[in-house]
C-alpha cells in the first residue's frame, strides 16, 4: 500500500493520475498549503524538501515528479503509461517531463514564489511581471513540436500526457496568450474530457 | 555515431562524463558561450532550445540532462552507470538528478542567467545576493542525506555522481559556504581523482 501525499493546484496532480491509470494500491493524503502544512513537522519528517508530491513506499520515500512518473510507469507495467521497452522512446519522454519540471514550472514559480530566489519584494513583483512572457515562451516550444500529437510522444499515451495537462492548468493564472497555443489547449480539452482526470481533479479539490 | 554538444563549465559535463564511460562512439563538438554560439541559426536548428547538451542519434535529438543520463545508461548497460533491473533504485537516481536539474541548477542560474525570469537589472542583482544561501542550502539537502556515501546512490556508482561532480564544480563561484559540505566536497575530491573525470575536463576547458 502506497501513501502519495498531494495538494490541490499543483504538479502533483501528475503523478496522482497516473497512480489512479496504473490502478496501483494508494491512500491519497492531502496536505493544506494555505496552512503551510507542506512546513509541519510531521511531514518534514516523510519529505525533508517541505513540497509535493512524495510517495511513500515499502522501501522509502520517493520525490520530484519526472521520477515517480516512471517509477509508476515501470511497477505497473500493464498500465502502458511509458514506452518501456524502447530506451529512445522512453528518453523522450522523460526529456519532456524534466522540461516541465525544470524550465516550464520553475518559470511558472516564479509568479508566487520569488522569495526562493531573492529577498528583495521589489524582484518578486519583476518576476511576476515576467511570467506571462517566460511561460508563454516555454510553452511554445511546445506548441511548435515539443507536443507532437495526438499524445505528447504521437500514438503513445504517457504519463507526459498527465503533466503537460497538470501544468497547462496554470496557463490562465500565469497570463499567457492563448491565442498562441491552439494544439495545447486542444490536448488540455481533451485530457480534461476523460473521467479518471475529471474524477482526480474533483477529488483533490473538492 | 552520436554528436555530442557541450559547452564549457556548464552541466554539459555530466553527460559527457557518462558518455565517455560507457565507451559510446561519438563526437564531442563544442559551443563557444561567450560568442553565443548556442544561439546561432546553425545550432538552433538542432537543438531549438538553444542550450546544452543536446545529443544527436540517428532517431534524432535528445535533450535534458537527466533524460540524456538515463538514456546512455539503458543503451549501454555495460557501462553499469544505472540500477536498470531495479525500478526503486532506478527512480533514487532520477530523484536526485532531477532535484539537481530542477532545484540546484535553478538555483545557481539566478547568478547569471536573471534575464530569463525578469527584466528589471535591480532584480538580477537582487537574484545573486541570494544565490549563495539558495544554492546552499539545497547543497545541505544533499549533504545531510541525499548522497549515501561513497556514492550517491550508496554503494552503487550511478550517473548520479558525474552529475553531482558537474554540480558542486560551482560552489566557490556561488559563494557557499564550502565548511558546512565536507561529504560533498570529499565526493568532488574522489571524482575529480578520477582519470576519466580530469581527460574530460582537460579537452572540455582546454
Amino acid at each position: 500500500m502506497l501513501t502519495y501525499y498531494y495538494a490541490a493546484n499543483t504538479c502533483s496532480l501528475a503523478a496522482h493520475l497516473s497512480l489512479v491509470h496504473a490502478g496501483a494500491p494508494h491512500e491519497a493524503v492531502r496536505l493544506d498549503f494555505k496552512n503551510q502544512q507542506q512546513r509541519s513537522p510531521e511531514y518534514l519528517a516523510i519529505n525533508p524538501k517541505g513540497r509535493v508530491p512524495a510517495l511513500v513506499t515499502e522501501r522509502g520515500v520517493l520525490t520530484e515528479t519526472p521520477a515517480i512518473l516512471q517509477y509508476i510507469a515501470q511497477a505497473w507495467p500493464a498500465s502502458k503509461l511509458a514506452p518501456l521497452d524502447d530506451p529512445w522512446a522512453l528518453a523522450q519522454m522523460n526529456s519532456f517531463n524534466s522540461y516541465l519540471c525544470s524550465t516550464v514550472h520553475v518559470a511558472h514559480a516564479h509568479k508566487g514564489r520569488g522569495a526562493r530566489w531573492a529577498d528583495d519584494p521589489a524582484a518578486w513583483e519583476a518576476m511576476k511581471r515576467k511570467v506571462p512572457q517566460s511561460v508563454g515562451d516555454a510553452f511554445a516550444f511546445i506548441e511548435d513540436g515539443a507536443l507532437r500529437g495526438p499524445w505528447v510522444l504521437g500514438e503513445t499515451f504517457s504519463t507526459s500526457d498527465y503533466y503537460l495537462l497538470t501544468i497547462a492548468r496554470w496557463l490562465e493564472g500565469d497570463g499567457v496568450d492563448l491565442a498562441k497555443l491552439p494544439r495545447v489547449l486542444e490536448h488540455r480539452a481533451r485530457m480534461l474530457a476523460l473521467p479518471l482526470v475529471a474524477d482526480v481533479i474533483a477529488k483533490q479539490e473538492g
